[in-house]
């Protein structure tokens, strides 16, 4: 079935002046994206095709801007941060931004496009939306049925925001679906891993 | 309680010449260890202290290396690629590397040892050897109690090879333990991402 990601970068920068040299200090945390962007698509032997994400980049200069990575068209991925990092910068470097997603390489889109915005529209489609709570049901018990395939939300360093969060329950007619991962608090891009290991099991 | 690893970097350099800026081209995938390196040792908020972590380099020109992370004592550990390279290049410009474990920064040590080597020291140390294997038991399943604490053992975009299984086998005098992860070939540090969550939830 199949799984988008929505992940928020809440101080990732919205221009390309920055050094693949130094992806983690100059960036706003762009790092945890891309280790990101790798979880979400890549096994040993290929691409997950079932996979759409979204990141959210709101950091200075010119946010709120919005990347797509397609599953189905994406080519160009490798594992490592700076061949990664090279594919976000030059999104960034597409001219006139706007609200129209424009193609950058294959599978990687950009917009400007806001969080609201584009819950409402993957709400819209049929999407059904889950994010981690430790009050949420244990992943490995967790089934959410649901035949448009489901959304899940995450934060980058920082969890979503109060203000997120209250928006995603008052965009979502339905109730949301909430995850626990187990006791520990991990990395973002950890997270997406457990998601797919727990949603592949339960689809074998 | 404990958790100890062995990664198997088949191919990976044995010296330190190779750049920061192509740890993925000129390295013979240092990255893959590198993003082991992050998964076996990084929470949100902190570092995993009870993960030992064996890194058995096998490329040229000087194999084999190997170098040791122990989680007490690691500092200076960040979550991207390229700090991380940074370390074990400093681990690697270390003088004189023998027999002898010699410390290059907090927590990060070098020697020249070889696979067998350190798999009989650490199996007599006590620790039960664990592998993956699609004949083993799920992981949400697996049990494998020991007082001791487990050795995982995984090789790097290479499984273990044929003769590194069987001087598993030979070594170890009871049966060595075998996972399965699930339906889908994943990466090495995907595979450490799940191994940890099954043993955190276990030990909740």
């Amino acid at each position: 079935m199949e799984r988008t990601f929505l992940i928020v970068g809440h101080r990732v920068r919205t221009d390309a002046k920055f050094s693949l040299n130094d992806l983690c200090g100059s960036t706003g945390r762009l790092d945890i994206l891309l280790r990101t962007i790798n979880s979400s698509f890549l096994l040993s032997n290929g691409i997950r095709r079932n996979v759409t994400l979204y990141l959210v980049l709101q950091g200075e200069p010119d946010a709120p801007i919005s990347i797509c990575l397609k599953g189905p068209e994406l080519r160009y991925l490798n594992p490592d941060e700076r061949s990664t990092g090279a594919l976000i910068r030059q999104a960034l470097l597409t001219k006139g931004i706007s609200e129209e997603w424009k193609r950058s390489t294959p599978g990687i889109y950009i917009a400007k496009r806001e969080y609201d915005d584009l819950l409402m529209e993957l709400i819209a489609s049929g999407k059904r939306p889950v994010y981690l709570h430790e009050t949420g049901v244990p992943l490995s018990e967790a089934n959410f049925p649901n035949e448009n395939g489901l959304l899940f939300l995450l934060g980058d360093q920082f969890d979503l925001t109060e203000e997120e969060e209250q928006r995603l329950q008052e965009i979502s007619e339905n109730p949301v679906g909430k995850i626990s991962l187990g006791p520990e608090i991990l990395h973002t891009d950890h997270c997406v891993i457990l998601i797919h290991n727990a949603l592949d099991r339960q689809e074998e």
